[in-house]
């Protein structure tokens, strides 16, 4: 019998207490393993007591590390005091399964090599993609291959946004304000609409990917909260749609690592992944590119994940977890292969701009007059890397009559 | 150390062989475990010996049977000898991966039985999508959720067929001739364009899905050689792409199993899978759906499932094969969801073929003129079951003016 306390009785914590009760019988056919929810911790049991599960809530986690527990569910979400409870869980010898990006792109590391101290497993599939099964595909099904790059789509809060601005040509307050009240966005949508939660997964995908500490905080980020309609609008007119996306690239001198927005070609791949829905494209030396999509997010999604970890932990009793290398990787943040870049220059002085740009870029195509206002000059570059184009706009950024230079990568 | 001998030094033997040395050394540093590649059964060594690892080489199975080799990789495909090979080395207690989807479809409940009873491992990632990690996380990620419904392009010889004929409008025979001769298809492509080879990879999928024996061989299967210029020249006229689909899902009364050409959306994420590559979408009660894609063929990509393979069974020797339930499923064959078709119905007489479809259909779009021949009635016709529609059918079907029907499944 494998006996699993929860901690935390939020919506992942609801969606995998119903995956566990449901599936118990099936899972015992099958595997001949018993599945018993022990507890779920919650800090008000007066607030939860109307909801199933009602005579095993509890509010003392020391009760439940006495308790003869096997697994310990982490759903809540944040550093404190998750992160506290994860290591004692795992000091004290429980197998730990989290969904909880923030704890593991902050203090993955260190959890993990105490999991490994210990001879227990700390497993977190549900910490990206949700329920889409990439981060043990990656370290099982792909560990033949050398990771080349992984481009994604981690962030359903940001896509819903952005394709209701494509799709509907809403501006960026709208979009957010409709996401906030289909409950894809939060009250405070920073930590999405800035690029810090797709960076955080970034992280840990590429720490795994590429053997090295990925730190997120090292990552170039750039939210959503500068798209306007007008960059939709320019996109368009070139057969581009605008999304968040998550990069990260083996480099010779380190890794490349970015959460932008880009361009992407509008019958793309990622293109064609709307709303809430998140994409993970991985490039392995020897599988080529491999896609994985489907829900990032949400009560189910999440718990199917959640409890795929719970039962890799009852099969295979004795697994020892990934570990996550302690030396750093050299972050590169600058896309350095040559690309294309979508251009938005404010300015006072067009022509001035024009003549600059045609000087500068052999493969400069400056959009006609009647698509932008103007003060604008807006134009798509060929062929360049991001410090080549950054050096050969340094003068016109430079130029009082520039208000503001705005650039997109495209990515294929 | 982990000694491993390949049976077979093809394409993807070689692959194999490649990737292990190739490995080597990192798969040490991460694991700990040194990878020994002991022998390569091959049949006639002359043949080879001018190839690498040519030292290895031997003609004689029962020579590595009896050697201290740990796991057994058998890539020589096809169900003679490798059948014989993979119970034996079973149970002479050796590990064994196979690439072989027609030995998994046709004997994979007694292979996984056996290893069972000998307490070794059978794995067979690479037997279904290739390089797609596709097995281990339905089987394992998964497995919280209950399987509603698969659809996937397995077949990467067909999707390359059909993506010629609808992007360059070419004959099926001309598609033929150039996938030939780009090696995407075999001299006798039989097994690829009459759908076996996706019909036991959908055998597979779905016999581990939901958990019942589901035999290639009652699947309903259709292949390709019946689809000309003008299917796509309709199918394009409505907005659709033509797909060899395998499509299986779970019905009150049974699964239906079906592969066969459908129409779907142009944009839709399935008609932009194209080429050679393939994709799967699995819908789970508590994920939704889940999309996997990417190289369902050639020698790394299938090299990269198997040293997955490979690597799963060395960091966890006591894992357990899945099962092959014995019970057989109920196939249905007929696709009962109200859906759309695209119908074209060769006949002498088409002023009554037209009358007859109006009035047997609430919802039926007629092709005008100027798009077919005289002797030819093209429609849509929208929300119907299979059953319905063929019922419905019947009488122009029996009509001595009418020399055909065919008909296209819409799949969303």
């Amino acid at each position: 019998m494998a006996s699993i306390a929860i901690l935390g009785y939020g919506v992942v914590g609801t969606g995998t207490a119903e995956l566990i009760n449901k599936n118990k019988e099936r899972f015992k056919k099958i595997t001949g393993e018993e599945l018993k929810l022990s507890n779920i911790l919650v800090r008000n049991i007066e607030k939860h007591k109307q909801k199933k599960n009602s005579k095993i809530l509890t509010d003392n986690f020391e009760h439940i590390l006495k308790s003869p527990v096997d697994i310990i569910v982490e759903v809540m979400g944040g550093i404190n005091p998750a992160y506290k409870y994860v290591k004692k869980a795992l000091a004290s010898k429980k197998h730990v399964v989290t969904a909880n990006k923030d704890l593991m792109a902050e203090h993955g590391k260190e959890l993990l090599d105490i999991a490994h101290e210990n001879g227990v497993t700390l497993n977190f599939e549900a910490s990206v993609g949700g329920g889409i099964p990439i981060l043990k595909p990656l370290m099982e099904c792909l560990t033949g291959n050398e990771i080349v790059s992984i481009k994604a789509i981690l962030n359903g809060t940001t896509n819903f946004i952005l394709s209701k601005m494509y799709s509907e040509n809403m501006s960026y307050e709208d979009a957010l304000k409709i996401a906030q009240d289909l409950g894809f966005a939060e009250a405070n949508p920073d930590s999405d609409v800035l690029g810090y939660d797709a960076a955080r997964k970034l992280s840990i995908l590429s720490t795994i990917a590429y053997d090295k500490k990925v730190n997120w905080k090292d990552i170039h980020i750039e939210g959503i909260t500068n798209i306007d309609a007008d960059d939709f609008k320019y996109a368009k007119a070139n057969g581009y749609n605008i999304k968040l996306l998550a990069i990260s690239r083996k480099e010779e001198n380190g890794i490349f690592a970015s959460v932008q927005p880009v361009i992407v070609d509008k019958n793309s791949e990622l293109s064609k992944i709307e709303n809430e829905l998140n994409a993970i494209v991985i490039k392995g030396d020897a599988v080529g590119d491999v896609v994985f999509s489907g829900k990032g997010a949400g009560m189910f999604p999440t718990a199917s994940a959640v409890f795929g970890d719970i039962a890799d932990i009852i099969q295979n009793r004795n697994k020892r977890s990934i570990q996550f290398n302690s030396e750093n990787a050299s972050i590169q943040t600058l896309y350095n292969y040559k690309s294309n870049w979508l251009i938005r220059i404010k300015t006072a002085d067009k022509i001035n701009a024009m003549c600059n740009l045609t000087g500068n870029f052999k493969n400069c195509y400056i959009f006609k007059n009647e698509l932008n206002p103007k003060d604008e000059v807006v134009a798509i570059i060929k062929e360049e890397t991001e410090n080549d184009l950054n050096c050969k706009l340094q003068e016109l950024k430079a130029s009082s009559h520039t208000e503001y230079i705005k650039k997109f990568l495209h990515i294929k």
